[in-house]
């Protein structure tokens, strides 16, 4: 057994992995953080668990918080984790961090990233940047095993990853003019209450935003290019609706002559083939979103129109499971060596 | 490990039951039986167990379908239950029924229930009836443990019972007077698409039904009569609303004067004081349908208003869960002799 | 043609008047007052008035804020319109305010509603309560024809007085023990974003809320009891469901020994055939809350449960319209000697 | 005042041009015609018209159902509209058909459409073909002007139609490269239930259909091609989810070098200035699919993504009115020289 600390316990990243943790066999959760709901019982903020976790939030700053524990989850808005990171690292902890902090192995990367959410751009942790690895285990198991510190992906670009992952590495499309066109629930926006997703504005209602630029196409580009071994550019569109779990994104990209669908879906199937979390299908499958909520699973439907040339990937996943708690269970499952799917073997439940 | 076989397996109620006996840790479910679906593959049917459950669906007529199973699930409408189910207790199975097949012990009240159904009145197997048990462990645990067949309740009843009990037991109510006035999701009516039901139809709408008089009433009055020994009458009101999950009962009885709500909380602690599924709550604490989604939960909030001398319980379920497929596994448990909550100790996911 | 002025313009009530008023054949808008958006376009705010109401929201402490207009809406918290009506009265114009300010007659039954809203008990205008209306027109029409000043009511109490002013009337229930049992959709907490109707917590959610003791019961106990020429006292639980408009509130009264279902629905039909807004239904018509969405109807379905001696009437309003903005421009119809349906006139549109 | 018939009131497309011609100032509804639901009085299918519109739906084949009527509005399933029109014709009527029937000038070209839908090919009426107008006014004004005979457009195809026009015509885009990414809400599949749209497997829920291939491109590709004088060739993908009423289509177009965002919104404003449904927004402008709701309008948001070069338009229309029967009768007015916005000059609600 190891012991888990979560700081961020109060939002829906922090209670995410706290609900996954408590049945997971190995870990055992001694501390919760969550600067404010200090002093709050968990299952008070969250009445499903109780019974389940009846456990404080403590103050962050009381010797009994600061505690070794083997792996720290800081689910904590941008550039909280990078004040935060060294001293659970110095304790001998493992870390995973849910935001974009530790995404990124150089300033520069992490500046532009930066730059796209009106951010400071300087990082408070440049030192760690070169040993944090991205949290996807599909791309970067080998990484994650030997390693201390992973920052858990942003959701939309899982999505974006994993479905266009096996065409970039092939090179088999344009890598200079992929369209990724992404749908998110609601509960991607957070906790917080804000106008756009008060129930009366968000029933019946989906939109556009961030039109301006997203800061997930960054990691994207990078991953993309990385299996590429090429510079990529992408266009991206963050729309949002009616619907709390769930990302679909439509991504597209035009291929060279000569491919065809058939030669596509194996190449697709042949590069998955051993990931326990990602399906394939293909187009006359009918899945949708809600075959993946509240799972840790990818589906990709995979399609060539070739009446256009155009490669057409749907890729589905729960935002809050393989966009976010999910995969930070999947991480720690790999830094620590357990059974990868521990802890996520679960199919959902329909309807 | 005990073998499981699911007749019905296609509806919610069989997806259900068989998406909680994947994860139990003493059953292996060997037979899937649903007669609009033979021949096809679960997963393709519900594509969310793919990879958990990839079984096909058999002919019902075939030897391997009769091969004996130490426990059977019988998903299927009401009068299909009594015409199989001592076929299988003589190869040597306990038998869950779903419908109202196995929730009476006697064919004269099994036909009152038939007749607000406006089906049939007599019952197939009347030699069966003596011997079945009413599925609501909270109420008939004793019996369940001797038993090979239970009658699973239905799932307005659940949440009536549990939230009447203690009040018909310690007979601190008007029981000629109660109203039930009962909220469901839309789940609770099954899985064959019908015009109530279609998405523009249902979303933005909420309305009461079958208000000449709902089946579920007999087996409340029966079970809070024999509580409190006493013949019981009660006002019920069915009404749906778009949620998929999620049963809302608010339950209202004249108090005798003097009983005062610190009292009656006292009374409904202690009367499910060791009782795994059952929560109980004061009137300050919010609590909602949610809570309890995807869970074995019973959630209660209790109180009397001094002012109108009225006890009101709101009483929450998941009518697929504690209204259907894990009442289902929880009676298994009881029927064998398994860790009550063993596959159900789970908290669901917020949000 | 009349002038108009709304307070409040920026919230659902502000903007639900305006909409009606932009198609009222015999009314102006020229004054838009919003505390919180002073200076801003309300068509800015409200992107769906583009081209229909282009004015800016402007300061209420202007000399043209202050210009009489015939009409003032004040959709308005407790406790601001009392302060602002006898300005607004004395400039000649007539005054409809949507809080409980002027619901009552009296200081001491405005002190009972406010103690239950929490809110200070004394009234800063006391000598407007006597002349100021309940502005239910089917009960006070002839009084708000010759009045300048009308409370609009509450919106769980015009579904609740309309759905039980019949049997009041006639005296043929137990006055002293209805129920009433309301579901509303969350558009009655108003515009403001808080936790509990944040889209993620809200969909898939029911839960009842202030248990202990919602405001809008005094309005439902005097207007029954002017009817009964007796005491009324009710039970009232206030529920709130994945719905943005619609109240549907199920409300139980004992009917004396002899009160068929077949003279209740005469005497409701008889009660309601010259009224314009309210349907009446038997039990066997499946109606829904969406039937009288954005539409000022109040539909009714009427039966009494011979075995247990109950009279059940199902009351569905649009809490948004026949529970607020639609009966203001009912009211002001009325006030101003208009056809009472002027502007609301429209069926709603399916699905 | 001119009379209309509708032929197929009964499903989303009749019931919503009956709520509108209802209150249009020129026209008076004569005939329904359903052939399910012949006999039932239209108010008793659609409760919320009980007291606007108490008609008996008739048998078509009736001397009564053959009355002349000036306009006859043809909500009829492909393929059931080409059989009726000519008789119409011939009385001297004015024809609207909301089926894919007339919405080609040419056999070929309907052909093609047929078979995207796996339909016969061939045209009942090849003579009506050359004199019948794709009723989008925006482009076929003057057409539609001297004609008898309009095929209204398909929803999707009118988002896709006005969010490109202006870019089409002024030849700024990749016309062989262009990608529609449309999602839809589900009344857009029609009033017959089924399982993907009963409500426990549409809520929470989104999915791309049709990956093989939808039927509205052609008439979107012809529409531009005619803008542009060239062929135009577009991928688009058809996705659903879990709203009722609303189009939100983003639209990708390759620019070339040197055009700017500036000089698209000009052109867009420009083109679109006299029109009064079409309204034109930059992309800081937070709008949303609930805007257009229950309206004839349609939104855009245009942008040009200078790091990839692409131009990005979101459009936002309500399916079954600026897609459906919003379109129809903004074509009858344009047919009859009516103004072109009777009856269709209403802002909607919020929220």
């Amino acid at each position: 057994m190891i012991t888990a600390k979560i700081i961020g316990a109060g939002g829906y990243g922090g209670v995410g992995i706290l609900e996954l943790l408590l049945s997971h066999p190995e870990v055992e959760v001694k501390t919760l953080i969550s600067p404010g709901s200090t002093g709050e019982n968990i299952a008070v903020l969250h009445p499903h668990l109780d019974g389940f976790c009846n456990m404080d939030i403590i103050d962050a700053e009381t010797p009994e918080a600061q505690e070794p524990r083997d792996v720290v989850f800081m689910s904590t808005p941008d550039r909280v984790g990078m004040k935060l990171a060294q001293a659970e690292l110095d304790k001998g902890a493992k870390v995973i961090d849910f935001s974009g902090d530790f995404r990124f192995n150089s300033v520069d990367s992490y500046a532009e990233y930066a730059r796209r959410l009106d951010k400071e751009t300087s990082h408070d942790s440049p030192g760690l940047l070169p040993e944090s690895v991205y949290g996807l285990p599909e791309l970067h198991r080998d990484e994650l095993q030997g390693s201390n510190l992973a920052g858990n992906p942003g959701c939309f670009a899982v999505s974006c990853i994993l479905g266009l992952a096996p065409a970039a590495k092939a090179n088999i499309i344009d890598l200079k003019g992929i369209i990724c066109d992404c749908k998110t629930g609601v509960s991607g926006a957070g906790k917080t209450p804000n106008p756009l997703h008060h129930y009366p504005n968000r029933y019946e209602n989906m939109n556009a935003y961030r039109l301006t630029g997203h800061q997930h196409v960054c990691e994207v580009e990078r991953e993309l290019g990385l299996l590429a071994n090429t510079e990529v550019t992408l266009t991206f569109t963050a729309q949002v609706l009616p619907i709390c779990r769930g990302i679909m994104s439509t991504l597209y990209g035009r291929v060279a002559p000569g491919v065809t669908e058939e030669k596509v879906l194996e190449l697709y199937r042949d590069f998955y083939k051993n990931e326990p979390f990602v399906r394939v299908y293909d187009k006359n499958k009918t899945i949708g979103s809600h075959h993946v909520r509240c799972t840790n699973f990818c589906n990709l439907t995979v399609s060539v129109d070739e009446r256009t040339g155009i490669l057409r990937v749907v890729s589905y996943i729960d935002n809050l499971m393989k966009g976010q708690a999910g995969a930070a269970m999947q991480n720690m499952n790999v830094l620590f060596g357990f059974e990868e799917t521990a802890g996520l073997d679960r199919s959902g439940m329909q309807p």
